[in-house]
């Protein structure tokens, strides 16, 4: 009997390889114990949330005699908590100005983009996204009957390359997806970069009766680098919107919280909102988790220590540079993407291992050549690994 | 510009006057203020969480500072949470041998049917659910390009109508979905009831390459009365669902908490659990809450006190008798759905409002000529109402 559909199907056998590497890994994990293994391979945030968090469910648990103490809400989330989150953003999205009503609460930012999806995509409609790429995005789109087509950006650098997203545009485009700081080369677009950007969209829009929205998956904004900012692209695109998240920057990816948000200067919004709250219900979603917004309610603005990921990511970089890796310095997020030194990523991927070195082969992100190293580690899980970064690249 | 899909501006313009019930209920309550009014419309358990929900968020509050203390988990939930669960449901299903690889932790039960859905439908296929129902699951089936159709229950009792199901299945119907205690009738299947319709759909199944799976939605198995009991699926029939929820039995449903569990008999239904935690990623649930995992873990077998909707539902039975409604007593959960005097309940329903009592159309549930009464609300509102209701009576 066919328990599950022939798309699941396919996505269960999928994606092999990248399995092989984790069991690889817990292979190695098992026989030589943790502190032997230096696991690059989850971007899993490994600094305790901020104590602000601790304090606040302490309060909460003397509130929990209340009716209605974690009841249902209205579905883009608590009142105070939009309202809160929309002045936060206010400040955050370059002064774009921001309401209550133009934020939703989300099941994280994974839980946002599906909401977002599910509001504005037809099937056989496209996302187009610039690669590499977090791959989650193919699915999510595919949730939805449609599919996502990817531009290479430029080599190296990972900037955009414009010329090409526009010829790639056809009628059935429906958003422009793009994730800054990224995942997985850690650039930021700058502002001139998402200027041109914008006026492209704008370009493409005459004569359209749908926009192409253009959406910025921000889960990496608070860590960028050297003093690099993160450009808002409300500001500069009406059909825009951001997808954040507190899963990095307050240490909370279990509890899934993140947001939506609308550009204030997008005609007609009120419709565009009120679809994503009924979505945000139908798909089961209903709201954001009580706990998690009352967390957020009471740490917004303050977050993990940054300075931590600043000296991992020194370090990395330290580590990479001395062992001979060329490779792109992140501006932004905890990822590093070198180039791999044999153009099969996957065979280097593997000699790392045998090094006890975990990385994640760049045909994930959709560009082969490359591996990904996720520096939420412990530093000295950093500087441990240069004896096998240095092997594996001797062959 | 279209801003969002066809499907969804049908969306937004329809069920206009469910809203303009809620809205006059809102009218209502500003004019006469919230104690005027007696509000029957929403099914929110008002009930406070029990004690051990604060406790459990107090000792959380201590265990923040640690490293992942709401980190990323294995998208089915925690492993010590789905191994308690599994071993509380072998108690309450009726001791199906479940273990801890059946069940997967869900953002609610609402998250739950759409993980299954997204796993098991195709464009195309048709869920097959008796009526009247809870509409959203209509929502739930068109997240995958699927239809939902129904078939009524036999007149009064609000029971299965066996014959009237097996004549409605197609070579498309993929999925049966039943509600017991059910939203909006309060019926129970019985065990007879269920053994029946296993039995017819086990004979539908014969020559079919895809089974047709029954999914029990059972948030109110905990509110069942007179020592009513909620016989299990699982035990019954080999393709079958559990979904369940602690939304009401810790009125806990802002936090998001449900489950699934597959019949331990299902030939190969590990590539159905395998398909399920995948499509909880997939489509950004993720992973069900932490901190509502948590709560939980330690509140499992415990629950709001119950007697108190028992006393509310013989005072709302003595309401209605006295007003001279003719109604089915409600054997679970904790709605009464009446017949309407007249033969349009929306009209009747108006009468209703204007004597300050706010109950929802049965068209809403797809059955007109009834209407539905939620009775989480104090006893003192349901005493109040019964001038309300003699009055509407009268015309």
């Amino acid at each position: 009997m066919q328990l599950v559909t022939e798309q699941m199907e396919r996505y269960l056998s999928g994606g092999a390889w990248i399995r092989k590497i984790f069991e690889q890994g817990l292979e190695l994990k098992k026989k030589y114990g943790e502190e032997a293994v230096c696991d690059f391979s989850l971007g899993n945030p490994d600094l305790p949330p901020p104590p602000v968090i601790g304090e606040c469910l302490a309060d909460l648990s003397c509130r929990m005699d209340k009716p209605f103490a974690l009841g249902y809400m209205p579905n883009p989330g608590y009142p105070e908590v939009r309202a809160a989150l929309a002045e936060h953003l206010r400040k955050e999205q370059d002064g774009a100005p921001i309401t209550a009503g133009d934020v939703i609460l989300t099941c994280g930012a994974a839980g946002g983009i599906n909401v977002f999806f599910r509001t504005v995509l037809t099937p056989g409609d496209v996302v187009l996204c610039p690669s590499p790429y977090f791959v989650e995005y193919d699915f999510y789109a595919a949730n939805h009957g449609a599919t996502l087509t990817t531009v290479p950006t430029k080599p190296d650098t990972f900037e955009l390359d414009i010329a090409a997203m526009e010829a790639a545009i056809t009628p059935r485009t429906r958003v422009v997806m793009i994730n800054s700081p990224n995942n997985p080369t850690g650039q930021i677009y700058s502002k001139e970069t998402l200027i041109e950007l914008s006026a492209m969209l704008t370009r493409q829009n005459a004569g359209r009766d749908r926009p192409i929205y253009l959406l910025a998956d921000e889960p990496y904004r608070f860590l960028a680098y050297d003093g690099a900012t993160v450009p808002s692209v409300l500001p500069l695109y009406p059909y825009s919107l951001v997808i954040g998240s507190f899963s990095k920057n307050l240490s909370l990816p279990g509890e899934r919280v993140g947001f939506v948000v609308v550009s204030p200067d997008m005609p007609g919004r009120e419709k565009l909102v009120a679809g994503m709250v009924f979505a945000n219900r139908i798909m089961g979603f209903v709201n954001a988790p009580a706990v998690g917004q009352a967390l957020l309610l009471r740490a917004l603005g303050q977050e993990v220590d940054r300075t931590i990921y600043e000296r991992r990511r020194k370090a990395m970089a330290g580590v990479l540079t001395r062992a001979g890796y060329s490779f792109f310095m992140p501006r932004g997020a905890f990822y590093f993407f070198p180039k791999s030194p044999i153009p099969d990523e996957v065979a280097f991927v593997e000699r790392l291992a045998a090094e006890r070195v975990l990385a994640v082969p760049g045909r994930g992100f959709g560009l082969p050549g490359h591996f990904r190293l996720a520096f939420c580690v412990d530093e000295a899980v950093i500087n441990r690994s240069e004896a096998g970064f240095a092997k594996a690249m001797a062959g």
